[in-house]
């Protein structure tokens, strides 16, 4: 360790996930963050350690982090710590490629991450913290709690982005309570409705994601068990002390901002319960991409992405604006179901106190939610501010299939107003005039007319029925109500 | 309709899923089972409306369902209702082959299930119900809100088996609080640890599942929105009444078991969570019998499956006993997740307001679910209930590595009270002596009472530290906590 | 057994799948076909051994299979074999319910209704064969062999489907093999392409997935290996009496119509292959199901959907015709994926001789897809043959985005031609014409004659330049081309 | 562009795949490699177009490669190409993290690539070549080519190590052709079997998996097709040179080393295919370390791993030895499933010419497919290299059920000799005798010689008949068979 960061021949930059590449969560899940997590997780523990006495760190002290992130506190752990770049607790002092390879040999990366902490504790002079380190401590307590604590600022992360997505649909939605628009089923145009209430729909179903999200992420909880999940190791040093070993993983857990918590290393409904709920933003996101995506397609033109320089272009066609932020989004959507799949087999086939592969196997999937729904979450945050909406274009093809869209109005409105003649009920007429007008014969306006007095019916009113605008049912208060639900 | 029933040539009868063949759950999601709850949605939907006054049943009154297992406030609905098997609103009355084979026309079984249920209503001589059914609706309100009440008492059946699971594996996690067995990780001997503790992870795994499950199974919403999800074929009857479109459907919604609720037809986290919830008991029954079917291996023998007649069999080794419960749960927890993909999958590419295929999608593998949760309690209960702990193999293989499994105890016990010699430290000498009885030779308390004075560690005291049974650390006392976890 | 066929209360019917409801793949795949399948391979291993003199069956014979679509081999085993509906060899003389219940027993359907098969064969005074049946066989065996029995005609069902899509498709690229339509990347409208050209890629897809499927179901193996996979309990009959075991179980794949074979009762490649040339097949028509229900989109209107008496209708929108044919297919490709992941992670877990759930889990995940690829191939057959095109749709959405999808010719053609100007490359002042008239302003034809003389290109040619239809590459020589792609 | 590399604050670096971690698949397929790919595409286009005339490089040629790695040939393509590190063609001159950050404006990371390229060919003085490069490309040529490359060489690199691992097998299946072990069922004993049928069985799979991979990897193609699929852009160039557009695609297919092919972006099936290879792969080595990690429990300690350096310890528990080579195969096979089904779902709803995030959800999974063979068949064939067996305790473990595991045997064979007394038949007799010895009575020996006269059954006969080492049916016959196969 301590050598310069390896070229990084083998690394994974995002050049195949332009959804996530370069976002604040990409960032804070690299391995280099990763790695600072496992340190951090270590040295609170150590802290915790010295602060109950049960390792004694004379002058050394804990040493500081040394990072520029780092708080301020960190350094106050010990007097003589080595600071700066190259502390023992800073990630970016240590060969992370050549510790990724070393981790096959214990199928895990804390086993050689540990060695080589320890021996640049030792090489900083820290030798009582070289030996107190771990102190009763397995790699599955580090590993589970470091992707708690990587997971606990992500999801901090997404939060903010979902809210500020959450407020843009707002504010849209609230815009368009009344502007009218077609519905559409299986594809086809159903019946009216209003471009608020789709946006209402499309909040309310990322609110109930973010609900989610927020439950899970605010009580992301420590693994604290030792080797077998016993606190046996912890305990040996913990009773002749008379000390609680419970009590030093709860300060554990207080620090890191974790939930306290039993050891859960056996059961995994704590990692399926957050990958499901990443997995809902994205879902709820990708419904909302995938709505967006029709809707600017040239022949539909209903809406427009935001721009900004250098998005939607082409390397063949410069005339392209293709509509990327819903396409990453919905790349996302395509890919996120199947690793929430791998987390729960791999829950279901736990074997025993440490499974042999199921643990294992969450890592990447879990990960790869977390950067998923990093990538997804400021995409539609920005998505949903910048939506342009073409009312032109809402409008023409809402009246694009004509009167049909108000069959259901029409029947019902009309048929009673129109006498049965000859073994023909009402119904019936005007079933027959819609039928014609929609084979393109008499229009329907002029086939009601003929079927209708005026005296029950006037022209105004006849008018007003065939108007698709003026049948859009509760759309508005539906809008209303669900803008009513609270964002948190 | 009004056939008899068809010879079911197409039908599944479960003979490929011996997990939930035959179970109280297949019977309640069975196809005859769903095309009741839509024919019970429909009735209670014409119940509502004609109660508001929206629609006029004069003399005939709904009808009967006339299924034995209708309640009596079914009947109630109209005097001269059709009742006894045979009535329009009893599922038993349709040909669900043809309905089946028709459903490819629209998509949706509920279309021709609508057009004979007319008929039906008609030949029985109930016009004003066959013209009055479904008003306002579309077929995705009944489907959706049908599998909702399916699901509802579905997850009812769930709770009642869990809570048996649960309360036998705190039985069985007391009764072995203090049982040392050894602890497994990556399928190695690790740790001592108790029995007990294996099972109280078992059933904090469960339970959590369980609150899943109940937290939702507690919500089930109605989905009710016609055509479009604006209510406006509803809104063109009830405005001209005075009445309230969004009090008819909560009493809709209140009749049927279920929460009031906007329409969620186009965000269906509705759907994923209750497939979340599913799968996460499925997991966590897979998980323990993971741990169940390893432990019966003829080589391991701690634990032995509750025996049955006819379970366990063979049919070319009469002498086999086979974990056919544990292997029963597996298959389950095998096949559960892509389930989860499916519907994670359909919810994120849900076109506008009713997606064009990814809806579809959703059905078989909610049921699926549904099912598969289904066969997994009711076997899990009586694995739970019934299972056999061999306190001797448990005695056996913890014994089986020795001293190997206390080494951590050792180290940190003994290698303090040795003194350094000639450059060697205490530590360094423990080190060797276990090294050694590791590899065959010298036996560990023989090594390690030539190290340590008698008086700084007597013979008792050395050979309580070899004891695996002795380092338990704190088992009893997370078993305590872990069972001290509410059930609901 | 011999009990009447209960009622279907616990059936899946197909209510929820409408996409295979009613096929003849569904039908071939019920719970009966499987029976009888099982009974099949039973009976006709019992013929075998009877051949090789293993079983003496004496005068009794093997007993007719009795059911109307037996071949008359069939009855030939036998002088006194039990024929007519009700033959112990016939399915529908068992209680599969009761069977499908009693599996759980055993984690699998073969013992209960192998125990019923021996009761019936005393029953009908065929004593020998009831002690003959089995000889040396496991269950997994017959239920594996059975399997592929089922899976071979499949896919011979499937492959005359698919035949029928690819001539139709084959007919329908020719057709339009020079139609001009707008290809579309990332949803936009790219450059011009011909709507042979799409329709020639889609078949390319579907028979590179047919040919898998073809490869596949032409070489389904025969399983047999006994209890353990050893042969031993053939072995101990045909070592005495100087018979060879294999010679045996070649003879019993031949009369089943499958491929001779040793066990690979533990490597299940046999399933995953199957399985993953399923989904191709699903997945290569969700794609063509994907173009057209975007091309049938009111907006777009390019092409229709065959129509059928009840089809496409909706229960609350007598106007709507949906395309219900790509629909189906669509939900089937969201479905299928999942199960080939079940599929691949019991073949990744199989343990041992034979897996504790992993085998298990593989049944409904390979019926599914059977089902899926039986629904999709018929619907997409008559989708291919029936789809109308809307040449004039085609020709206005090619037009929608006017010269800008040929940007790229005119870049290329223009530029050279134009001198420079101060400062100004020939290329920049094209690229300055084409950005104005994209964003509105003089429109193209205009800007590009004031910058070329017209003795480098005439009015014509530029004309030329400026049709979209005039741009289609080598769309017809590719469609040619992929056309000339043997069918089989 | 030219910049240092930046840190790889970003990077994925394998910490959390230890299977595949510092692998040579993981450096072949790292960010780094993928970009040298794409700018191997483009550099290799532009030679195709200079040596046919269609640009003109002039003096400049195409500049060399100038990585070590490159072979002589690159250079030969400019007299005047730029060399050494930091040629335009050499993908350690980006800053890749850079290009993976605006990949997101396009969704692609070819297009910010294509930029810098061109910027630094003209920086280094490569004008022509800046403007002929990705003539009559698009996009998707370059990514979809760029992957088949690299997925070429992938193959190339795991078809050797499988051939290791397979020549491995076999031989360990020879070695152990007649070594008895019991054969194991749903966990439990079943029958005798072989050592050597087991792992010919294993190498059977692999076996067919490594066939599957050759086939697919011998004719991974060329994508190239121009923006549409029409190689409209380039027909545009070759019409008037009176050159051939496939001529000129089929000469870059085979300097590529990909075979020559017609446009496939819309039609996925060569990436499923390929996908499903990888996977199939993954399982069959599942299925192995799923037996082993088994058979290392300490229970069973039938098998032991190769032991190295640094491998198979713990960070708690010095006296572990894990078997981590299996426990990473497995958590391969735990994760690769859902990637398929990812690819069969993009494939399954590929929107038109170019998919609006299907296409771009392919990528992630299918480099996981690569790297999870990639780490696992380097194990496997140090697995199976090294494996050692415990001929011991395989017989122990052999002879812990006692005859229980010959009673097949035993029934088949004595019933027969033991005459009927008393209403009782022979067979009734040896079944009371077994099932009393199974219950812990009289010994089954003791019993069966009361029952038969010497006579029919001498004591050596009888004894033979009892041991499970004689009852290993056809095993050694099957290992033979099997081992027969050809490995290619």
């Amino acid at each position: 360790m301590n050598q310069p960061v390896s070229q990084p021949d083998d690394a994974d930059l995002g050049l195949l996930a332009p959804v996530w590449a370069g976002t604040a969560v990409a960032r804070r899940t690299s391995d280099r963050a990763l790695a600072q997590d496992l340190l951090d997780v270590e040295r609170t523990w150590l802290q915790v350690c010295s602060t109950a006495g049960l390792v004694d760190l004379g002058a050394e002290g804990v040493g500081g982090r040394g990072d520029a992130g780092g708080d301020g506190a960190d350094g106050a752990g010990g007097a003589g710590g080595a600071a700066g770049a190259g502390s023992p607790w800073d990630a970016s002092a240590y060969d992370l490629v050549s510790i990724a390879q070393r981790s096959a040999g214990g199928g895990n990366p804390l086993i050689p991450l540990l060695g080589d902490l320890r021996s640049a504790l030792r090489a900083a002079g820290l030798d009582a913290a070289s030996r107190g380190v771990h102190l009763g401590a397995t790699s599955q307590d580090i590993i589970d709690t470091a992707l708690m604590v990587m997971a606990h600022e992500v999801v901090e992360l997404l939060l903010a982005d979902l809210d500020r997505a959450l407020a843009a649909l707002a504010t849209l939605a609230e815009r368009h309570r009344d502007t009218p628009c077609i519905a559409r089923s299986l594809g086809q145009h159903a019946l009216p409705t209003t471009f608020g209430l789709r946006v209402a729909q499309w909040r309310a179903g990322l609110l109930a994601a973010t609900h989610g999200l927020r439950r899970v992420g605010g009580s992301l909880p420590l693994q604290w068990g030792g080797a077998a999940g016993t606190l046996a190791g912890l305990e040996l040093r913990t009773a002749p002390a008379g000390l609680d070993a419970f009590a030093l993983s709860d300060d554990l857990a207080q620090r890191l901002g974790l939930a306290a918590s039993l050891p859960w290393h056996t059961r995994r409904q704590t990692v399926t319960g957050l990958g499901f709920a990443l997995a809902d933003v994205v879902a709820a996101a990708g419904k909302i991409a995938t709505d967006i995506a029709f809707a600017t397609r040239p022949e539909v033109g209903e809406l427009v992405e935001p721009s900004a320089p250098g998005r939607g272009g082409s390397s063949a066609m410069p005339h392209k604006r293709n509509p990327v932020l819903s396409i990453m989004i919905r790349s996302a959507a395509l890919d996120a179901p199947a690793q929430v799949a791998t987390l729960l087999t791999a829950a279901g086939l736990a074997d025993h106190e440490r499974p042999d592969g199921a643990w294992h196997a969450e890592w990447p999937s879990l990960r790869a939610l977390l950067r998923l729904a990093g990538g997804v979450t400021p995409k539609l945050a920005e998505l949903c501010s910048g939506l342009a909406v073409d009312e032109t274009a809402l409008r023409r093809n809402l009246e694009h299939s004509g009167a049909a869209v108000v069959t259901e109005r029409i029947m019902a409105v009309v048929a009673p107003l129109v006498p049965a003649t000859e073994g023909r009920t009402g119904k019936a007429a005007v079933q027959a005039a819609v039928d014609e007008s929609l084979s393109g014969g008499t229009d329907l306006a002029t086939a009601l007319r003929a079927l209708v007095p005026a005296s029950a019916l006037d022209d105004a009113a006849l008018d007003d029925l065939l108007q698709p605008t003026r049948y859009l049912g509760l759309a508005p208060q539906l809008t209303d109500r669900l803008l009513s639900q609270e964002n948190s």
